[in-house]
């Protein structure tokens, strides 16, 4: 058995995506820079995704897409791009919750002698709109914030963040990493008016491998990977054909399913969280702002370890995870949860559950059922059984 | 119908390779960094992938092999890797007859003050050799030439070029664009003494977006894209599980294939060569070195216009090339043809034909058998009559 909670991480590809991408391989494989006529339908199916993907950010223009090979490398097109286009200024200004990739190519600009600030976040997750808007100042050539944290589903007030940005240095640039946001909200790069916008089609049901990022007419970019013609000399390299036609067509499913994930996707998750922090007394949930995408939660379970959680888990078929995917492996508590002041009680024992459309009532029962036996059994094999006495006792 | 001679543009995904990427979309769909037992097999596709990559190139160990979405990348990746870790060295060398893309590259860092020597070729094609010993000195980072001609198909003598490049500087590193030799004829990176070595799955029959970089131990990088931990540190993004298993499984049936590559498809490709240049008063070889991939030929029509001619192949079902599909739209002639000094009574009408090991023989047979007319054609258009009659004489 399989229930995979854990669609933060990655998701399964729809079929219907998979569908779109097979002609591309063996049957349309043509070069769709090549001039014959072969090479029109692979051609044809670029366009197509580049307008799926306009429409599902809502972008005024297809040529303002640029597809990619990740989320990663859309972001780091972004930010390389626009401090490649101005050498002279040298701040930066991100936040203290950003995916760990976002976070090290900021300790990396760091080494190369940018200025960076990274802004806080509050015991809820929520971004310190004032200390943002305290450190833009002349020399800020790009603010980085992220559309939704990847790990407790915050969604940080972006359409907010970019009036700040441009009422304080009008040439200061706002990326943000909507990884998370895609296929869970509502995207509209011109109501928000963010300058670059990065997607990643694997957490929408498209394959891994598959990025886009939007730039605004107004931003210019140099390119990461220089080379051939493509995408408008910003990103060399043949299309992987296959995978641009797939996630445009993820980018459809995505925003038709967008009311689906607000109420039924969204009282799923509400379900587990309930079923989870009523059934154990030492579960806490580790923010529960309204303001979160609808598929994710986190729980730290106090005074145990979460990697025993996991594999208890991982035991009964069950995917969760702690922290994210391109962590696991360290001991190090989340940065994120560091950020918002989760007590050492319970930040080494956070989990986070992560829905998608696949997600069944039946499997959430099925967890809600499980969980407590789990955290009983590790409970008991705390050394901190005083303390959790104490605990128990508050709770009764 | 359609006969496709333009595999050094891209080739067809082989069945066998599409089947070893399946699984990995819609059922083995986990992130292989992620603990529980569902991802163990995506982690173990990317261990046998790049088993099965390490094998392909001979090189030493699996850590040597990074993985990438593209040639592009991978090129990316090494240049820029190597000068990162190295700054205050600021001399380059490369040739004039570089893919488009590691050409343009050359001139973006020019424009970012290294100095780039561009050595010359000669009219078959090949590399000098005393020039490029004589611009090799103390403040040379980096050495980059290509194996294979993507255009001619002429092999360098890669490991003659190590030992020059050891023997005139030891800390100079060098990288060779191995794009074009991939599964065309062998590659053996400790037979050939090269640092760093890139290589594109979809010019042998893996998908378009599946790259790899060689990277010997004695060479540090700098990573392109930095984030996650995924490739030891030197390339962040959740791995494409279903291309990398692609393009390990690519590898191997490349190697499977060398034999008949150098045998039968180097037949076919001298039959094709042979019956335009019998049948052709007009045709000239561009280059007949015995030292080419075994798949390519590059003739020029005299008096003619090459985009014209490819499409009236076109109009045939015949896919075929004039220049680099990264540069088709350009109405330049090749950089590759002007290098080699081909007069310009016949630069604008080359065309490369790029077999694979689907190309069969009626397909050779029909090419030859057509192409006379469509010459004639054009030739009987061309403004240069008075040459042509000239020409004509010569050669009877």
């Amino acid at each position: 058995m399989l229930i995979y909670l854990d669609n933060n991480a990655t998701t399964k590809v729809d079929e219907q995506v998979l569908e779109a991408m097979l002609p591309y391989f063996s049957e349309q494989y043509a070069n769709p820079s090549s001039i014959y006529d072969f090479a029109k339908p692979a051609a044809r199916a670029i366009k197509e995704a580049r307008g799926q993907m306009k429409d599902f950010l809502n972008a005024a223009n297809e040529n303002e897409i640029y597809f990619t090979a990740s989320g990663s490398e859309s972001a780091n097109m972004a930010v390389r791009g626009v401090l490649g286009t101005n050498k002279n200024k040298r701040h930066i200004i991100t936040s203290k919750v950003e995916h760990a990739c976002i976070f090290n190519l900021y300790r990396q600009l760091e080494k190369e002698g940018y200025r960076v600030d990274f802004i806080d976040v509050n015991a809820k997750g929520e971004l310190d709109l004032a200390q943002l808007k305290e450190k833009i100042d002349f020399d800020t050539a790009l603010v980085s914030i992220m559309y939704a944290n990847n790990e407790t589903g915050v969604v940080f007030p972006v359409k907010e963040i970019a009036q700040i940005i441009k009422s304080k240095n009008p040439e200061t640039k706002f990326f943000t990493d909507a990884v998370q946001a895609a296929g869970k909200i509502k995207i509209d790069v011109q109501d928000l008016g963010v300058d670059l916008l990065a997607v990643s089609g694997h957490k929408f049901h498209a394959p891994k491998g598959a990025g886009a990022l939007y730039v605004n007419p107004g931003t210019m970019i140099t390119p990461l990977i220089v080379g051939g013609h493509q995408e408008r000399g910003k990103r060399a390299a043949t299309e992987n054909v296959p995978y641009i036609a797939g996630i445009g067509k993820a980018a459809v499913l995505a925003a038709d399913g967008l009311g689906y994930e607000a109420t039924e996707i969204k009282r799923l998750r509400d379900k587990l969280e309930a079923g989870i922090l009523k059934n154990i007394f030492n579960a806490r949930l580790n923010t529960g702002v309204t303001n979160r995408v609808p598929n994710t939660t986190n729980i730290g379970f106090e005074y145990i370890e979460g990697e025993l959680i996991l594999l208890h888990l991982s035991d009964l078929g069950i995917c969760a995870s702690s922290g994210s995917a391109c962590t696991s492996g360290s001991l190090e508590p989340s940065h994120v949860l560091r950020a918002m002041n989760v007590p050492f009680t319970s930040i080494h024992g956070s989990i986070r559950f992560s829905l998608s459309k696949y997600t069944t009532e039946k499997e959430i029962d099925y967890v809600i059922e499980k969980m407590p036996a789990i955290i009983d059994k590790l409970t008991g094999l705390s050394p901190y059984q005083d303390e959790l006495d104490a605990l128990k006792k508050l709770k009764m």
